[in-house]
């Protein structure tokens, strides 16, 4: 009798994939494809971040990677369960390539591939110091010359960056930035994180007092030292903003806070940058081979401009600039905008006591926060899938095995069923003239979220406020201009104001760019973010990735590090596994360097 | 066919146990142990920490807390394997006591109890808030006095011990009293933690500088916040300082640093103490229900007095407070005594290139580090363990469900193994003229540290240069008198010295009650430390459990916590639930309170 278990037919897809890449013959490997098959690869067959789309894309890619890649040892991983659910079966796979380790993961139906997941975990000879192979500590033995662990670490922070050169810099130390640092060190690059604020997680810190973070503890964790089962599931801002401060420590970071990147230049004959930077009042010139701009996802903020800014008497600012709502007891504000930042910040005007006006001037996607985490993140991150044995590393491969081509598919059930349980919630809503969309074709929050980074709010309440008036809303009227007092829309209406407050997002990545170091290289490397899904705010054409996300860019020796945590941890990895590589002079053969078609 | 696994042994086993005690039958419950059997409790059915040796002391704690406890429900554990081996059975399971859920393991042969453990998990309605149970953080919805988590914190550090009385205040901010600091926080006891020093840490920090933990960093860990898997074997001191330091800051612990205590009185009548700490130059008292010493399970410094200690023109101080090596260079320097901290000392003044004389008085037990890690700990402490499924947790109980009483019998083989595979090495160190011996009955360094919390050293180095003599060895002579510039021992040699250093150990923990509170209550509570072993340093009678550690004193509210890092993570768990019980009002009759033999 055959034994036809997943486990078998996994072993079995795996041989023949694994037999046709090594002999290096591309038909098989393409024919053991589906022709809408998908192979998403980070960093291992591509040394880029790149979504391969059907059988002729797959083929473009081996017949350009496969020699130099030399994938070997495809096998099932014994330690992860292979399944089979309505005629999709899928499985764990560990693979190595010439120079380094991989895993992956894939889904087939009728003996054809359907999705295929590569991913990098390791250099070989270049592994991370952990498990086994950690560091003593201790250097036993006698040695008059040696040094203590705090000289050593004293000597390395008097002289990096002044003595010695180190081989990247990170610009902006949030999350992203010390993620990828702390990736950095365990693979030893030696690297500094410049933040102008004085302590790491001010980044935090200094938003509105009421913060907590959006997303639930379980996607939130960090590299290395994930946060223990008694964090609270949603962060408070000053409580995210300790811990990043201690993981900064006790990780060894060079991080200099207090410390403004004030402009970088590429050297194209030297090949290095030159980065000067402004620590303690004095210039320091920094020469890394590796810029990271780890500056947020969030650009620059978008301030619309109105007539009359110039003539209102009261107080006005961007939504990253507001100092939260203790001052403006009793005030009237009118915060323009219908996003998260909008959201947050007119119930926490209103807690403290102020008279608040959101003006909504197009359509926003608002989801409960307890039915998205239990709906949209539950299966994958939450203390169920925890107790289910879904890792946070098998979580997040798990979702980076879903082309994006495809996720909106598997988001609209998700809608479907978060719209029918919350039906009266968005009646209400409705009701209080509030305009919802489900996003361009009703694939929600997620797609938002990754095609342009904005149009939706994470309820903690504020719509609750909405929906009684407490908030008062404006909605479907743009602004016309501003008063000595007040906020005048086109619709006619005029809002009294002490207080405006522009919630009005955030430019692209690229604009950090073009403020460090040149409108030139800002558009050569074009704009950062979206998918290229040709629905409002991500234009085609299809990218199929992130543009310009943790990978190789336009630019040589640029990159983009951001997002949230969960991209913040996963993506890091890859990120450091190529500056790695660049560092020891592996060879790096990227495959597909993404064209530029939007300069941002 | 019969079913006669291991599990479904272990089912009957505890099918048994549970009748017989819910139904309060005392002899069948008796019946069911060996005449030499054993049961090990930790706080669940005598809310003390008690081993019963043999039917009768069973048979008399049954008598006396059955009745009271109400244990129920013992049922194997699922998720654990139980095993037979040699003809003995293990297995893991949980049950339940009127109030509270507790754990246990259970040895037996022949159908009948060798060893039993059982430890207090939680107190029912009084659990920890983790997991599922996690807090929010974000309090969702609105409410205009909400306060955020840094006001309520803030709020939090400035009323307490001011405006509100901690329930605890625990002398000495080690890790023992962080580790059980943060115990008492998440179980809503409210704490202050008193400490001399500037910043937690400090306490490792302050040591000499080539100073890492002898201890391999799986043994090591800290409850709630284990270390990453790259933290090296042994922490150097600095970086465990800065573990500790960020530690209690994300665990959120009320630590007064720079804060002594100077006293403390209970008033039998309010029940309550009345402690007085110097903070910030300015006196402060504080009004807990309970007292916890974490001093150091080490107590004050032992100095011994010798004749011309007064004008001896050098430097001499004991090893406690010695600043490390760097001002020795080319000096001579004299340690007296031959454990852990004298072979430290000497090999980092070695190392600073001072000239060193190691004046050893009596015999002492050495294991290298790397033999004492594989076969001491690391079946249930290493790389290896994890991987075999053995979490701290597991590891932590298998070790607690040893007796005492027959520790040393585990002991012995290993001794046996360490010194067939170090043969070469202690031969080499005798014919250096080292006293070397493996403990009164060849049990070696874990039962040394368990008896008398001294008489060893774990080599990290300094006995090669022992054997080589880099340090000079002057064994078998004590010390007869101190000249202006040199010792001078009892078999006439002479020693020029420009340092004396003291290596010479210290007194029992309850010298800190003698110095905080009075040498009445000191002498009431009586020694800390040891098993009654009477072996050298720890005399008898028998005590089967370390004296007054973690359990209740003969002097009421009043607790001694200390030790390793393990202990201090094993059995904080267990002070900090006694501790919640007695704030929680819930009954906690003692059973076997121990009587006082040794004064200290």
């Amino acid at each position: 009798m055959l034994d036809d278990s997943p486990g078998t037919r996994v072993d079995t897809a795996l041989a023949k994939l694994g037999k046709a890449l090594e002999a290096g013959e591309i038909d098989a490997a393409v024919n053991l494809f589906r022709p809408d098959g998908f192979w998403r690869d980070l960093v291992s067959f591509t040394w880029n971040i790149r979504t391969l789309e059907g059988q002729e894309q797959i083929r473009a890619m081996l017949q350009s990677q496969l020699a130099a890649i030399k994938p070997s040892h495809f096998a099932r991983d014994p330690k992860e369960q292979s399944t089979e659910q309505g005629g999709v079966t899928e499985g764990w796979f560990t693979f190595e390539t010439g120079v380094g380790r991989g895993y992956g993961h894939l889904r087939f139906r009728n003996g054809l591939i359907w999705t295929l997941l590569t991913t990098l975990d390791e250099l070989k000879g270049h592994e991370e110091p952990k498990g086994l192979a950690r560091p003593m500590g201790a250097e036993h033995g006698h040695d008059r010359e040696r040094k203590s662990w705090k000289e050593k670490r004293e000597q390395e922070q008097a002289e990096l960056g002044f003595v010695t050169q180190p081989e990247v810099v990170i610009v902006g130390g949030g999350q992203g930035g010390i993620a990828l640092g702390a990736r950095l060190r365990q693979l030893g690059v030696p690297t500094i994180i410049v933040e102008k604020n004085e302590r790491p997680g001010d980044s935090w810190r200094k938003r509105y007092k009421s913060l907590c973070l959006h997303d639930p503890v379980w996607y939130d964790h960090l590299p290395y030292i994930p946060f223990p089962e008694n964090w609270p599931v949603f962060s408070p801002k000053d409580k995210m903003g300790d811990w990043l401060e201690m993981y900064t420590k006790v990780m060894e970071l060079n991080y200099w806070s207090s410390t403004l990147c004030k402009s970088a230049r590429y050297d194209d004959k030297a090949r290095e940058w030159t980065v000067i930077v402004e620590r303690d009042g004095k210039e320091i010139v920094l020469k890394p081979k590796q810029l990271v701009l780890a500056t947020g996802m969030s650009g620059r903020p978008n301030i619309p401009k109105f007539e009359g800014q110039d003539v209102f008497k009261g107080e006005q600012h961007h939504s990253s600039q507001h100092p939260g709502p203790d001052a403006y007891r009793g005030k009237k504000a009118v915060v323009i905008g219908s996003n998260n930042s909008a959201h947050d910040i007119c119930a926490a005007l209103w807690e403290a006591g102020a008279e608040v006006t959101m003006v909504q001037r197009s359509s926003t996607h608002v989801a409960r926060s307890a039915t998205l985490m239990e709906l949209g993140l539950g299966p994958l991150y939450s203390e169920q899938a925890v107790a289910a044995g879904i890792t946070t590393r098998k979580a997040d491969l798990i979702f980076a095995s879903i082309p994006y081509r495809l996720m909106h598919e598997f988001q609209m059930p998700v809608q479907k069923e978060i719209k029918r349980r919350d039906a009266k919630f968005y009646d209400d809503l409705e009701k209080a003239g509030f305009l919802h969309d489900w996003g361009a074709d009703g694939s929600g929050l997620t797609m938002k979220y990754l095609r342009r980074g904005s149009g939706y709010y994470i309820d903690v309440g504020a719509s609750d406020l909405v929906i009684d008036g407490s908030i008062r809303l404006k909605a479907g009227s743009d602004v016309e201009r501003l008063t000595e007092n007040s906020v005048v829309l086109k619709d006619g209406t005029e809002l009294p104001a002490d207080l405006v407050v522009y919630a009005t997002g955030y430019g692209s990545m690229n604009g950090w760019a073009a403020e460090l170091i040149s409108n030139e290289v800002a558009e050569k490397v074009g704009k950062c973010w979206g998918l290229g899904s040709d629905t409002p705010k991500d234009p085609g054409p299809w990218e199929g990735e992130e543009r310009n996300m943790w990978k190789p860019t336009q630019q040589e020796a640029l990159w983009f590090h951001g997002g949230n945590l969960h991209q913040s941890r996963h993506y890091s990895q890859f990120l450091a596994l190529q500056l790695k590589a660049r560092k020891e002079g592996i060879p790096t053969p990227v495959y597909g360097l993404q064209e530029v078609y939007h300069k941002g």
